[in-house]
C-alpha cells in the first residue's frame, strides 16, 4: 500500500457523517492482515481466484456479451439473465485488490472490462447486456430479469473502484445508470420516476445507498428507500409470482423473520439497514434488529449458514435446520456478514461481531478450496458416504471450478479482497477490534499492531505503537463463547467488549486471552434434525469429522461421541495447509445392512448384529469445518450423535 | 353388482396365464367391502370425490382442451402438458366404480368424456390434446412432454372400462394410439418402430403390458419391454436433461435403489415388474426385488411414504428421511402399492402385503380428507406450529380441493375404486387374504365372508359359506408387526401367512387374532432426522399427535413421550368419523423464546427458563396419522422425542 497515506480508501458500507450509528468504519487502508489464516486466504484470492475468475468469465461468455454490445464481435447473449452481475462482482474484487497493492496485469484487465461496460452502456444510461441483446423490452419481468440486481452490483464495483484506485471511469457508468433508474422507478415523489416496481432480487438497495455515500446524490438514497418501502405491496404477485420467495410477502418493517430465498432476504436486510441509518429511521432499524435476532435464534446453522431448503434456495420454517440438506449458500453467508456488519455499526453490539466471525470462519470459508480455485455453492453440515452427486451444485461432487449460476465465486473474491473492512471500527473514545488477525491497524492517530495465532490460538496481543494527543481506549470483542477470557490477566465478561482503562502510551501492550478448550455444543430441542447430537467447537471454529482423518473402519456416518472423555488438541502443520485437529473418543455403531428389511423396529429391540463387532470404541478426529472437502468429496458430519 | 356373476371383472394388473407368478389376482367382482373404514372411504369416493373431480376437470380446462379438438368450441390449450392424464385417471376411476354398481349420471359422464377422446384423436391414432393444440411437433421434448405418460393413463382407463363395463369404445381409442406408438418407437426390432427414445415420466410401460393382457397384442408387450430396457442409456441426456430425476441414470437391472423423482421411479418399478413376469425374465425380476428391498430399508417413511425431497419431488440419499420436509407424494404411495402388488403376485411373499397395508392405511390415505373432496399432494410426518404456507402443495395450507398439478386426486379416486383388487389372491391350493376388510370374497368355488373391525380391531373371522369339490386352504397374512398372533387360538408366526389345515367345510369359521397393543417404534440410527424419537403404532396404523386433541398448553412441537408409561386405548365414535385414540404420558419442554439468542448452547448448560414452568408432565393424545388435518392445518408430529 505505497500510497495509503495519501489516498484514504473508505471501506464498503461507509455511512455518512450524519447517519445513525454507534461505530464508524475505518478505511480499508487502515488495517492490514500480515499473517495467519486470513493472509493465506487473501493471498490465494489475489494469486489464484481472481485471475482464474477472469478466465472463467471469459470462458462462460459473460465478457463476450459485453464485447458484442461494444461492437467487437457478433452473436447472441450467452448465459443466465444475471450474467453481468458476475462481471461486476469480479470487478469489485479486482478494485479492492488493487487498493491493497499494485498489480499491472490485474489493473490492465480491470481497465479492459471497465471500458467494455462503458461502451456497452446504452445512450440513456441503461446497461444490462443480456437484456440488451436478448430482449426487446426492458423491465419486462422484474421478478426474474435481475436488471436492478445487476445494476446494484455495478454500483458496488464502481464505488470500490473509485475508493480503492481513484479511477472514476466505472463510477461514471454507474451514475449514468443510476440516474436512469431514478428517472424510471419510484412513486412519483419529487426527483423519482413513477414506475412502481421492485426487482425480484434485492441488492440495488444497499448499492444505491453506497452510491449516495460516494457521490452525495440524494436521489440515490431516495430511490433505495423507495425500493425498501415498496416491498410487501404485491409487486411480485402482479407478475403472477409467489411473493414469499422474493421477500415480498410482507413490508420489511412487518416481517418477523427472513423468509423465502435466503440471499435475497439478507441482501434486503443489509440494504434496508443502510436506508434506515442514512434516513434516521429508528423504527425501521429496530424492526431489522428484531428480524436479525429471530433469524439467529431459529434459522441459522451452527456454521452461520443461512437457508435450509434446496427448494427455492430458501429459509425454512423456524427450527427447520437439517444438516444433510442444509443449503446454506455461500452467498447467503456473505449477505449475512454484510447485514451483521451494518447492524454492528448501527448498534455497537458485540453480538454482531460474533455473528460475522461465525459466518466468515465457518459457513463462508467452507465455500472456498484451500487453493482458491474451487467453490461450494451449497454448504451442508453432513455428507453421507452413499450420497449421490446430482446437479452441478451438489456438494457430493466436491467443490467445483465454476457454476452455471456463478454468483458465489466472485462474491467470495470481493469479500476476501475487502476483508480488512470488518476488523475494526472507531468512535470518539477510540478503537474497537472485532475480528482478530495479525497486522497493523491505525486510526485517528492511534496505531497498533495485533499479534496473534487466532483462530487457532486464543492469545491476542495488541502492541501500541503510536497514540494521539488525547485519551483513547481500545475495545476488544470477547465472543459470547469465551467464558473465562482475561484482559491483561483480569477476568472479562464473555459476550461484549473488554476495554483498556487508563492512559495508553506508545509501547504499551494489551493482552487478551480467549479460552481455547474444545467445547461440546448442543442445539435447542426444537431443532429436530440434530436431536441427541453434539458439535465440537474450538474458539470460533466449528469442527467436523471427515472420513480421511479417521482410522480404518471408522465410518463417519456411524460415529458416536463420548462426551465424558477428554478431547485433545493437536497442531498439525502438515495437514491442510496447517491446522489444529481435535481428537475425541467415541464409538462406531452400525446395524448391518442385511439384518433388517426396514429401518424401523420396536423400541427396546436389540440392534441386530451380524457377528458382535458392530460396536466398538474408537478415536474420532475432527478438523475445522471450513477445511472439509479439500481431499475430494468425503463423508463428513458436524453434528455427532452422543454415544 | 347385479351382473357380477355373468361378466367377470379382471382386476387391474392381471397377469396372463403364462406369466411368472406365485399368486393370481381375483376378479374385481370377487370381493366386496361392506363396512368399516374402507367402505366409508369408497362411499365418499363414489358420492363425493368422483363427481367433484369431474367438475374440477371441467373448471380447470382439461375437458375444454378435448372439446376444442372435437370441434365443439374454439381456443387455446389450457393447463399443464399432462392435462389429459388427469382426465384418463378420472375415467379409470369412473370405470371401476361403474363395475361396482350402476350410476346413470356417472355412466353418462363417462360416455361423454370417452366420446370426446375418440373425436379428439388424430387420424393416425395420436392423441394428446395439449400437444395437438399447442405444439407443432409431436415427441419434440420427451423428458417433459408427458405424451407417453398420458397415453399410458389412457390405456389403463380403457382397460378398466372394458373390464368393468364391457364397453369397448375407449379400448378402440387406446389400441389406435398404442398401434401408433408401436409403429413409432422401438429399436427397429420386428414389429416395432425405430425411434429410440423414452418418455420422461414412466407409466406407459405398465399400461402397455395391461393392454397386451387385455388384447393379446404381443407388440404392446414388446414395446413395454423396449421402454424398460432403453432406460439408463442416455436418452434424457440427449435432450440436455439430468438423468437421475428421470430414472435414466442406470439401466433398470443395474439400479441399486430407486432414485430421482419418486413417482417416476416407482411407476417404472411396477412396469418393469410387469414386463419381467410376462416375458419370464427372472433376472430382471430379481433385480426389481433387490431394488424394492433397498428402498424399503433406507428410503421409506414409517407411513410408507416415498420421496424425501421437495427438490425434484425425489428420493433422497439412503437414510435421508426428514419428517418435516418429507415429500411423500400421495401418487408415490399409489405407485408403491402398484409395485408391491406386482411383486406380491410374482413372489407370494407376505412382506409385500405388509407394504401395501402400510402404504394404503397411512401415507396414501393421508392424501384424502374424510369428506373425500380435499387432498394432500405432500404428506409430511411433522408440521410445526409456525410453519408458513407457501406454494399450492404446501401442507401448511391443509388439504386442498385441487392442484395446478392435479395428479394426486384422480389417482386416489382410481385406487379407491379398485381397492378390492388388493384384498385377496388365489392359487391352486386356495385363497390368500392379504388385506382385511369386512365383506364377501369368492373364488374358484370357495366363498367366504370376512367379519372384522380391522384396522381398529385385531380380530378377523372368516366364515366359510361354500367350498369347492376339492381340498382348499385359506391363507391369512400375519403382518411382521403382529408378534403374538393366533389362528383359531394357536400361535402363528408374524411376517408370513397363517394357513388353515384340514378339510374346510361350509359353516366353518377361521379366527385370526392380531395383537393390537400400542407399539413404540424407533428408527435405525442412520435415519438422522428422527434420532431420539419414537413413533406410536397400533396394528397397521401409524399414529400422530395433532394439536386439537391436546389439553390446553400442550404444544405438539414441544411434546416428549415417556416410553415407560402405559399407553391407553380409547374408542371415540364421536371423533373424525369414528376412530380409536391413544393416550400416552409425557412432557412438554420448551426453552422460552426470549431466553436465548441462538439455538445453540454448551452441552450440559441448563435449559434457560423464564419462570420454572417450562417443563411439566402431560397426557399426549394420538390419532391415526391418516386422519390429521381434517380440522384444518394443525401442528402434527409422528416422531415424538423421548422424555
Amino acid at each position: 500500500m505505497p500510497d495509503a497515506a495519501v489516498r484514504p480508501v473508505p471501506a464498503p458500507a461507509s455511512p455518512t457523517a450524519g447517519a445513525l450509528g454507534v461505530l464508524r468504519p475505518l478505511g480499508l487502508d487502515a488495517a492490514r492482515i500480515t499473517g495467519g489464516l486470513w493472509a493465506a486466504r487473501q493471498e490465494a484470492n489475489r494469486r489464484a481466484s481472481i485471475p482464474a475468475g477472469a478466465e472463467q468469465l471469459d470462458r462462460a461468455g459473460n465478457l463476450r456479451n459485453l464485447e458484442i454490445l461494444a461492437g467487437e464481435t457478433q452473436g447472441e447473449a450467452i448465459g443466465p439473465v444475471f450474467a453481468d452481475s458476475d462481471v461486476h462482482k469480479w470487478l469489485e474484487a479486482a478494485a479492492w485488490e488493487l487498493g491493497r497493492g499494485e498489480d499491472e496485469r490485474l489493473a490492465c484487465l480491470q481497465r479492459r472490462v471497465t471500458d467494455l461496460l462503458a461502451r456497452a452502456q446504452a445512450d440513456d444510461g441503461y446497461l444490462d447486456s443480456v437484456v440488451q441483446l436478448r430482449e426487446n423490452e426492458r423491465y419486462r419481468e422484474l421478478p426474474w430479469s435481475h436488471e436492478l440486481y445487476c445494476a446494484g452490483h455495478l454500483f458496488q464495483a464502481a464505488v470500490a473502484q473509485v475508493r480503492a484506485t481513484g479511477s472514476r471511469e466505472l463510477l461514471d457508468v454507474a451514475t449514468r445508470l443510476a440516474d436512469h433508474l431514478v428517472a424510471t422507478f419510484g412513486d412519483g415523489r419529487p426527483g423519482l420516476g413513477d414506475r412502481e416496481d421492485v426487482d425480484g432480487h434485492p441488492v440495488v438497495e444497499t448499492a444505491l445507498v453506497e452510491l449516495y455515500r460516494e457521490t452525495g446524490t440524494r436521489a440515490y438514497l431516495d430511490l433505495a428507500r423507495y425500493f425498501v418501502e415498496a416491498r410487501g405491496h404485491g409487486h411480485m404477485e402482479r407478475y403472477g409470482a409467489e411473493p414469499t420467495y422474493f421477500s415480498d410477502r410482507l413490508p420489511v418493517r412487518e416481517t418477523p423473520h427472513p423468509e423465502g430465498h435466503a440471499v435475497r432476504a439478507v441482501y434486503l436486510g443489509a440494504g434496508a439497514t443502510d436506508v434506515a441509518v442514512e434516513t434516521g429511521d429508528t423504527e425501521l432499524l429496530a424492526a431489522l434488529e428484531r428480524q436479525y435476532a429471530a433469524m439467529e435464534r431459529s434459522q441459522q446453522y451452527l456454521t452461520g449458514g443461512l437457508g435450509s431448503r434446496w427448494e427455492g434456495e430458501s429459509f425454512g420454517d423456524p427450527y427447520e435446520l437439517p444438516a444433510d440438506r442444509a443449503y446454506a449458500e455461500t452467498c447467503a453467508s456473505i449477505g449475512g456478514v454484510q447485514w451483521a456488519w451494518r447492524l454492528l455499526l448501527a448498534t455497537g453490539e458485540a453480538r454482531y461481531g460474533d455473528q460475522i466471525e461465525r459466518m466468515l470462519l465457518n459457513g463462508f470459508l467452507s465455500g472456498l478450496s484451500l487453493a482458491g480455485t474451487e467453490y461450494f455453492y451449497v454448504n451442508p453440515l453432513q455428507l453421507r458416504a452413499d450420497a449421490e452427486p446430482e446437479e452441478n451444485r451438489s456438494p457430493a461432487h466436491g467443490r467445483r471450478g465454476w457454476f452455471d449460476c456463478a454468483c458465489c465465486p466472485p462474491n467470495i473474491m470481493r469479500t476476501l479482497s475487502s476483508l480488512t473492512a470488518y476488523l475494526a471500527t472507531r468512535t470518539d473514545a477510540g478503537l474497537q477490534i472485532h475480528q482478530y488477525a495479525p497486522g497493523p491497524i491505525s486510526s485517528d492517530g492511534l496505531s497498533v499492531r495485533v499479534e496473534t495465532g487466532y483462530p487457532y490460538d486464543g492469545r491476542v496481543v495488541v502492541h501500541v505503537d503510536e497514540v494521539p494527543g488525547r485519551p483513547v481506549e481500545i475495545a476488544l470483542r470477547v465472543p459470547a463463547w469465551a467464558e473465562g477470557a482475561t484482559l491483561d490477566g483480569a477476568p472479562v465478561a464473555a459476550g461484549g467488549y473488554a476495554r483498556t482503562t487508563g492512559l495508553l502510551a506508545a509501547g504499551d501492550t494489551v493482552d487478551l486471552v480467549l479460552p481455547m478448550a474444545p467445547r461440546l455444543t448442543t442445539a435447542d430441542a426444537r431443532v429436530d434434525a440434530v436431536r441427541g447430537c453434539v458439535a465440537i467447537e474450538r474458539g470460533p471454529l466449528v469442527y467436523a469429522l471427515e472420513q480421511p482423518d479417521q482410522a480404518a473402519g471408522v465410518v463417519v456416518d456411524d460415529a458416536r461421541l463420548d462426551p465424558d472423555e477428554t478431547i485433545t488438541v493437536e497442531r498439525r502443520d502438515d495437514l491442510l495447509g496447517g491446522t489444529t485437529v481435535l481428537r475425541a473418543r467415541g464409538r462406531v455403531v452400525r446395524a448391518p445392512d442385511g439384518a433388517a428389511r426396514a429401518p424401523y423396529r420396536p423400541l427396546g429391540d436389540a440392534v441386530p448384529t451380524d457377528g458382535g463387532d458392530d460396536e466398538r470404541d474408537v478415536e474420532l478426529v475432527a478438523i475445522p469445518y471450513h477445511l472439509w472437502a479439500n481431499r475430494g468429496p468425503q463423508p463428513m458430519r458436524v453434528w455427532i450423535p452422543l454415544a
